[in-house]
C-alpha cells in the first residue's frame, strides 16, 4: 500500500530528537530521497487547532483530551503522511503514537493499552519502519530544561522516568522496528548509528 | 453511581425534539424535579469550540470527525452531565450517542459498531434510563425543512431513511430502554406517552 518510509523519534523533552531530525533530513536529501518532516501532535493546521484547545483552554476531562489527540493523529496520517508514502518519500515525524501512550498512559488516569487501542484506531494501524528513542535519563532531561531541583521536580523525575520506561518497554518488545540510542553521546554520533540501521532497512544504500 | 436520570431524544432534523425537550422540562420542574436540559454536540464551551472546528474548517478526514465528535461527548459526560445526576437531577439531552452512530456509521465510511465502541468508551458507558425517538419519515422531514424536491433531495431522502432505520433498529433491540414515538402526532399527545412511560420508569408520580 506505500512506497516510503515512515521513520519516528521519540523521547522526552530536550533528549535532542529535532538535531537527529534535522541531520537526518539533510542526509536523506543529500542521497536524493524526497523528504517529509513533520512533527506529533499538531503537524497540519487542523492539528494545530486542536493542540491550541487542548493546552489553552480550560480543564479538559482525560478521556476528552486523549480523543482530541486522536483526532490530530488520525487527520495528520490520512492528510499528510499516508499521501508522502505513497508518493515514495522518506517522512519523518518528531513523535507519535508512542508519545501519546507514554504521557496520557503515565500521567492520567487513562490506561496505556486503552489510549493504544484508540491511538492504532485513529491512524489505521499505520506503525513506522523505524522507531527511534533517544533515550536520557531524567535526570539529564531536568538539566538541559535547565530547571531548578526542588520537591515539584523530584516528583516530575518520577513522571519523565516512566516515559522513559514506557518508550524502553516498546523497543524491547519490538526491537526490528526500534533502535534505542543514548542521547548523551555526540549527536554526529547518534546520526551515524541511525544511518546504520537505515542501511540495515533498505531505506538508504551502504 | 448516579441518583437521577438520564432522559434522551433522538430523530432526524425537524422531528420536533425541541418542542418535547421543552414540554418535559416544564412537566418536571412543575413536578418539582431540579431540570438540566443539553445537548449534543457542543453542550459545553469546548464542545462548542469542536463543533465550530468540524463544521467550519477545512476538509475533516473521516476518523479526525468522529474522534472529535467523541472528545465532546467525553467531556460533555464527564463535566455537566454526570454531576447532575451525581446532584440527582434530571438530565434531558437533545441528542446523545445514538445520532453520531446513526449519522456516522450511516453517511460516512466508518462502520457503526465501531463509531458506537468509540463513544461508550469516550462516555464511559453512561447509557440514557429513557431514549426516546421521534419517529417521522424521510418525505415528512424533508417538508418540515421547507426544501424543494429534486434529484439531490431523493439521494438525501435516502440517507435520512438510513439513519431513520438505525434509530429504529436501536429501539427494537432494548424496547425497555427506547420508546418511538410517531413524530406526526399532536405535540401534546406525544408528550403524554414520554410521560406515561416516565412513571411506568419511576422518574416522575403518576
Amino acid at each position: 500500500m506505500t512506497s516510503g518510509s515512515f521513520i519516528v523519534f521519540e523521547g522526552g523533552d530536550g533528549a535532542g530528537k529535532s538535531t537527529q531530525v534535522a541531520l537526518l533530513r539533510e542526509a536523506l536529501e543529500r542521497a536524493g530521497r524526497e523528504v517529509t518532516v513533520t512533527r506529533q501532535p499538531g503537524g497540519t493546521p487542523l492539528g494545530q487547532q486542536i493542540r491550541d484547545l487542548v493546552l489553552h483552554g480550560d480543564h479538559v476531562a482525560p478521556r476528552a483530551e486523549a480523543l482530541l489527540f486522536a483526532a490530530d493523529k488520525a487527520h495528520h496520517v490520512e492528510t499528510l503522511v499516508r499521501p508522502a508514502l505513497q508518493r515514495g518519500e522518506v517522512v519523518i515525524s518528531d513523535r507519535y503514537t508512542d508519545s501519546s501512550v507514554a504521557y496520557q498512559g503515565a500521567g492520567r488516569e487513562l490506561g496505556a493499552q486503552e489510549v493504544h487501542d484508540l491511538n492504532m484506531w485513529a491512524v489505521e494501524d499505520l506503525v513506522p519502519d523505524l522507531t527511534v528513542v533517544v533515550d536520557i535519563s531524567a535526570e539529564e532531561g531536568r538539566r538541559r530544561r535547565g530547571a531548578v531541583h526542588d520537591r515539584l521536580e523530584s516528583e516530575e523525575d518520577a513522571f519523565h522516568e516512566a516515559i522513559r520506561q514506557h518508550f524502553l518497554a516498546m523497543a524491547r518488545g519490538n526491537p526490528g522496528r526500534y533502535l534505542v540510542v543514548d542521547g548523551t553521546l555526540p549527536p554526529e554520533q547518534i546520526h551515524a548509528e541511525v544511518m546504520r540501521r537505515l542501511e540495515k532497512l533498505g531505506v538508504v544504500e551502504p
